[in-house]
């Protein structure tokens, strides 16, 4: 498109036919220029077994292409209307414990269900047929939020597919034996038909089962939409999508943003939470990376107040706008809403919409309104629409490592997303632009690569990584890193694998500290580590990682101090080849992993973006984006002038919420 | 009956009959006057399938007769024998995840069961047949705690009696449809036979057919009722209880109240919760309102400690018995205990019974005997026993609204009862007596009217809450009130429905402050907004709600400060037509919550009763009750006599947990 | 043996045969002289139904044998192989929800069930045939930590075998109504037929029923044993185990040591917890005290960290020597590990190895080596191996009270281990060597007995414990004793039975404190109750429990202060006979438990070890066995030679973790 996108999921069925003339009229003053249709429609569209009605449709779709909204058009597979549960029992989903969940909310259906895919596929064929040639049509929006309430199905038909999975993996039942180890426990195979789901079961199950699971689970979804995909393909050339969820581990998106013609986005930060600026800003950079640096599209935010939350806070004044130009400056090249016109019954009812039930004489209209004109404005601004992001550093980030690292069972409850985060949110605090990527990608670009627990790695992941390092690059490696070879296999003789020598170290063992609820006790040591050395700015404070590093030629940059660790080695870092490998055996607080991270950007040579506290920046194309995240009044001096104000941006003032976007001097 | 009812739950088949003879004896002994006999004796009295033995319960009803006695005889359905649910097993009942639940504890059966109710009503036949004439009949107690442990059933016959109940309600699906809004996420129902309790799915249920469980579930035990009820009415004239628990949100008591001849309760505060005297009173001026003010009976209450929290405090020395007089003193005309004698084996061998395990010679028995024997003197006092309880200030109280407001995906997680007791407290501490009312009901005499979060409110109930202010009353309204119609519906335009004329306000939109689990984070704002104002006192903090205010034609009294609401009405008051009615926007605590009110009542020229710290009074009759909850003497200074001491009121000493009954002077 | 065991679990089948030469030789060098081989076995010896392959195994035990290590031969039955379940899933264990457990993790099998119980025997009858004479054979191991996943199991097979066995036990089903007071809730039995496992039921159970299910399931876990180890019988002479897990509530292990040749034990206290040095010590006390004072085996602990805890803490250096020797201070003959080389792959390649991950130049395999050295040491040392450990205090445990006190719907909920621990840390701090005994063994030996909560007790039980204190003895007995008999019917007329003669008192009425989540509400009472007197070393809070105790012939040693329980008693003590008996009507916190602990040791000239903060003291045979738990250096003023140095004892520094055996001067 040659504009910015702006609009939103569009429900007209839940609406009399007199309100969508209004609705039209609404979206023209609002600036819409897309709505996303049909999304819950497969119970209006064929309210019965292969009765389809579509005249109600055509109408909206008439309606909306005269108004010059165009339409992103969703298969509507998402949800299956009750009368095809009734029939067919057998396609809900089935929990681990054995509970089949019921029609009644939504996506109750198993993602392995031959019924539900059979069902499925007519309907897409049917909306195809139908609408391939409406000149409204600007995007396919297969299914929705693929994986979101039912990622993992345990019944038979499940069990079925994912045999076939893993004889298509395996090939043999001794090679899945292998990989398995199901020496332990008792747990050896004699065929791929005694292999079932991990249902619920007396203690812990087989990790590479679980593991492989997840990987199963992440591909049936994925194989649900290549089949819708593969049906709109056949007769329609239109950019297909489906809407991601930021970090969501059900599903693999490096595997899936290869079969979009662009990725969407879901995002939904908490208002009342103080992180949600900066986890939101990683989600775009997530989004942006998983498209290889192409503009993507956020599909779905609140204008206000979600409903799902135990409270659920309404954006402040012009929050919802500077998270939209967080995206915009971040790469996106749409701006869309859940949803249209707020519902008045059903289970949302209480999240906000671009129409609130208040009307359009409210802030959240008003909002709307203001934003849409800006965009419009904006689309014909040179070097912003469809211009890049760059950025001279990465986090590897990888759903093997997630789904095993959170396993029961190992050295300690990590959260692989709050490390991940506290990796980004330090580089971020640096000034640094941070891509995400896969090891095997091409790094060379990259001035510094982060790998924070990978815990999960290929031999090939770890060669990539050496060969990044030696090549000149500046490699950080987190604690856990390559413990576990990809079939959970333990990288003996001192763990990291190949990494053993890019970082000149290896590790003995793990001494995590105790954990928080021993605390509450009142006697024995705090659990806490302390660490120190001029690399992390003095002494700090680690509460969840410690492990004994054994040095074969690393520098050591900081220690642990006090206890069974005193003196052993918390920060080391390396010379292999032209480049550098630092190693990190602990988590730590925000201020000294700043300190340590500027240390190596600056030795890097890392470009740095302007600074300040409470505001965000990031460059996108020739623009300098600035947004005030913080409640207070913040004064800017740089070069160029804000395109939304004409105004310099030496001595710009930005009130809290509020946005400059800075063309280059 | 011409004196208060005294005494207790009596399960003499826990006894060997020698045992009978000594129960008469003591309970002459303790004043004893009233015994609640089979309430959980069907397997003793059908031991198998159609064989009744009667003999033993003769014996039993004929010693109590001749110890002067008199019987609340159950109808023993409660708790059907193993035998049943060996035979029939599909009459258990089935939770949402669908496990059946066995015998073994009590009450093990689905309301809506045809095997469960043919059973019981032969049971019910049987007994009715055997005793409908005996000398010592004084009330029938039809079950016990109805809903007690199984309130709602999700097995097959469950789902065909909620479907034939949804038939009946909506006639054709298609108003179904439309009351449920099963437009959204794809929940349209072709026919009934599509429909099924709300049992376990992916993700948030339809919040109607959530509500319509409820209130089918509320219907299915209220058929049961009167099922038995019918049976016994056909040969008999005694009255007919059964048994509530207060503030019991599976039951709609206002429905229920109609059916039993006497409304009834079971109270177990907790001796060792601060509020408890304050909720206790609260529970039993709903208990007289929902009869209408007719004198009501308490049923059951322990004469110590319970056995089934996770520590069970026992009662102070004094605290039944203060209790009991908060009883009298708020209508009631009898003071029964679970139980007689405290059972020596079973589950609820720990709960506290009149007759200890320690024996007579105990703490516990000298207050059941002091008690008993003041009750006899009363019965005889001119103006206490059967007198009413006058009130000026009603709280609007609904079933409908509490089930709605509890519902997941809610602007934000209230507790209706959490929030009906800080107005009902405040109210009680400003010196108002309360009833408790529905809004249709006549409310001209009442000077005020609160109205707590009335959540779900129908036309006619809006209608009729702005008649009693536009007729002269005053009217409080709590936020989140109206904002749903009675399927759910929002009232779009600003919520409030008809109440903005009559308030003079309008919503724009919710903006609860951040939930506590936030607060965890140690950054960013603390979940608390402030409010300031006259009208509160000044200026106070308020932790669950804010919204946007907008003001028509009322007057603000006070305003949120701070923040994105800062300036923002909290409170306001309004004329309207006669009367005047006033709007609070989020929830206050205790003290500004109770200036509020203080100043609201002295406007509206509502009588007070004394107030004096930790004491309670209620005027009954001609009688002002006063105790003393504290654990501080408390000296009073009123005019007339305490006729349990003789003692004048003026200077009149109260002891922690003394109980004065002062007579008009 | 004539010398200490030193080894641990050996799992040849994870490992390829090249690494089995090198583990012997590695064994060699670590000391180790036994190995417990083929506990998870089973799919690798029966990989088909009736398919036996041995070939592996018998490599296995011929290259132990020829290295000099003997074998702790497994029955291989702890964890059924994935076949049997596909073939039988009636096999597999149903929880009491009615969830079926799956195959996948280990311990997959109802122990009520036939066909386990069949297949279970071939296997064994053909390890037996294949083994029996063996020449490394040294133990036969049966299963494994018997009921640690499944030890209450609710299938129909378990449900007919509860019934088979409650009719063994009660003869007729009028004998089961009257223990289980069915007249309660109408729960009447018409005939064994109807009884049930206490599946999920609406409420509160019947709490007979619970406990002779608690009863059963030990009893069908021991069946299992018994059953195995009969047919080992048959054939084979070599001693018999099953390892215990400490106190594990589940298998009531008085039963148990009664049918195996030496009592073993599983221990794993978690380093980062202060309090597991005490409760590790208890925990062998136990283990003594199971086998009558006979040597005992220290089957399994870790070397280092575990894999399940929410964070696994490793070992302090030199923690796992100090905790063996602890072992062998309190009994043990044999110090064995899980597991002798640590796995790569499965749920516990995190638990820690003898041989680790990072190989043997490691912290943890030079402490294995070393430890391994010193016991083949002390095998040569007169009056350590084999000797005994004298004591002259004695704890009175029992299952039977374990299960009964933590059922719901009790006074309060009380943690019976955290009760008895309270005491027994209590009687270490002050320098008693502790037994743990049944009341109707033989006491007389004793100088104390102490009986915490003995909340079930038999007739014949009380009159023990009687006959203890006439006879001599100093019995001190805690709250909450002889509240029920066996049938847990309660004993009336003041609780303790026959133990009221005893103690000189009754209690009239339980009166725990609010529980601690009342204290949130920030008014009222805070949970604690004051308790003063000289026995108790002046003033001091307890927070569990209070009562009413009246006295009967007693002298009162305390009382509780404030409140209610003003004045009233809460420890006595009253002359019986020769002998004393003391009665704590609360818990204590250590310090003044401690206190008048002491003052009884003293009064009853019980001989005292020296003591010292933070070093833990025990005798055994010819030897002080002194610890240094403490993180500091603490020096000892003792008379002897440690014989690990030689150094003197008198001026003796023990650095932190660190161990002496000193020899009797």
């Amino acid at each position: 498109m040659s504009d910015f996108w702006y609009g939103g999921d569009y429900n007209p069925e839940q609406w009399p036919a007199e309100v969508w003339r209004d609705d039209v009229t609404l979206m023209n003053r609002a600036g819409v220029n897309l709505a996303s249709v049909g999304i819950f429609s497969w119970a209006r569209i064929e309210p019965r077994d292969g009765e389809f009605d579509f005249a109600w449709l055509d109408e909206v779709l008439d309606l909306l292409h005269a108004g010059g909204v165009r339409v992103d058009l969703a298969t509507a597979t998402a949800s299956p209307p009750p009368w095809l549960a009734i029939a067919h029992p057998e396609m809900l989903p089935v929990t681990e414990q054995g509970v089949t969940l019921s029609s009644g909310s939504r996506q109750a259906y198993c993602p392995s269900s031959p019924v539900y895919r059979r069902y499925a596929a007519r309907l897409v064929e049917a909306i195809v047929a139908r609408y391939a040639d409406h000149p409204a049509l600007e995007l396919w929006h297969v299914n929705n939020e693929y994986g979101c309430h039912v990622s993992h199905c345990y019944c038979d038909a499940s069990a079925a597919a994912f045999r076939s999975w893993l004889e298509r993996k395996y090939g043999s039942i001794e090679a899945l034996n292998d990989a398995w180890g199901t020496a332990f426990w008792s747990q050896h195979y004699a065929g791929f038909d005694e292999i079932l789901p991990p249902r619920a079961a007396p203690t812990f199950k087989n990790p590479t089962q679980l593991l492989d699971f997840d990987r199963f689970s992440s591909d049936e979804l994925l194989e649900c939409y290549r089949a819708e995909a593969a049906i709109i393909r056949r007769s329609s050339t239109v950019p297909i999508t489906t809407n991601f969820m930021g970090f969501f581990k059900a599903a693999d998106y490096w595997k899936w943003a290869q079969e979009v013609d662009i990725v969407s986005d879901d995002s939904y930060p908490d208002p009342a939470d103080p992180y949600s600026s900066a986890y939101a800003a990683m989600q775009r950079d997530l989004m942006r990376s998983l498209g290889g640096g192409a503009p993507w599209l956020l599909m779905e935010q609140a204008p206000s107040a979600v409903n799902w939350r135990e409270r659920n806070a309404a954006k402040l004044p012009g929050q919802m706008r500077a998270w939209s130009y967080q995206s915009i400056g971040r790469g996106a090249d749409g701006i869309l809403f859940f949803q249209w016109r707020q519902a008045v019954a059903g289970a949302e009812k209480f999240h906000s919409g671009m129409v609130p039930h208040g009307g359009t004489d409210t802030r959240v209209f008003r909002e709307v309104e203001q934003l849409g004109a800006e965009l419009r404005m904006l689309s014909g601004v040179e070097g912003l629409l469809g211009a890049p992001v760059p950025a001279q550093v990465a986090i590897v980030f990888d759903w093997d490592s997630w789904w095993a690292i959170e396993q029961p069972a190992s050295p300690a409850a990590v959260s692989y997303i709050v490390d991940v985060f506290s990796w980004y949110r330090a580089l971020a605090a640096a000034g640094a632009t941070i891509d995400f990527v896969r090891p095997t990608d091409d790094l060379a670009g990259y001035r510094v690569v982060v790998v924070p627990s990978l815990f999960v790695a290929s031999d090939e992941q770890l060669t990539a990584l050496d060969a990044y390092a030696a090549g000149g690059g500046t490699l950080v490696v987190g604690y856990l890193t390559a413990v576990l070879d990809e079939n959970l296999h333990v990288r003996t003789g001192g763990y990291l694998g190949l990494l053993r020598e890019t970082l000149g170290v290896w590790i003995e063992e793990f001494a995590p500290p105790a954990a928080p609820d021993l605390a509450a006790l009142g006697s024995g040591t705090p659990p806490v580590l302390t660490v120190s050395g001029d690399a992390i700015g003095g002494v700090a404070e680690a509460t969840l990682w410690g492990e004994y590093v054994r040095i074969t030629s690393a520098t050591v940059d900081a220690v642990f101090e006090g206890g069974a660790l005193d003196g052993h080695p918390a920060v080391t870092h390396h010379d292999r080849g032209a480049g550098t490998a630092w190693y990190v055996a602990t988590q730590l607080d925000d201020a000294p992993l700043g300190t340590l991270l500027d240390g190596i950007l600056t030795a890097s040579a890392v470009d740095r973006l302007p600074r300040a506290a409470g505001v965000e920046f990031v460059r996108r194309g020739t623009h300098l984006v600035a947004i005030n995240h913080s409640d207070a009044a913040v004064t800017l001096e740089l070069l160029g002038t804000d395109i939304l104000t004409g105004a310099p941006a030496s001595g710009l003032s930005l009130a809290p919420q509020a946005v400059a976007l800075i063309a280059d001097a």
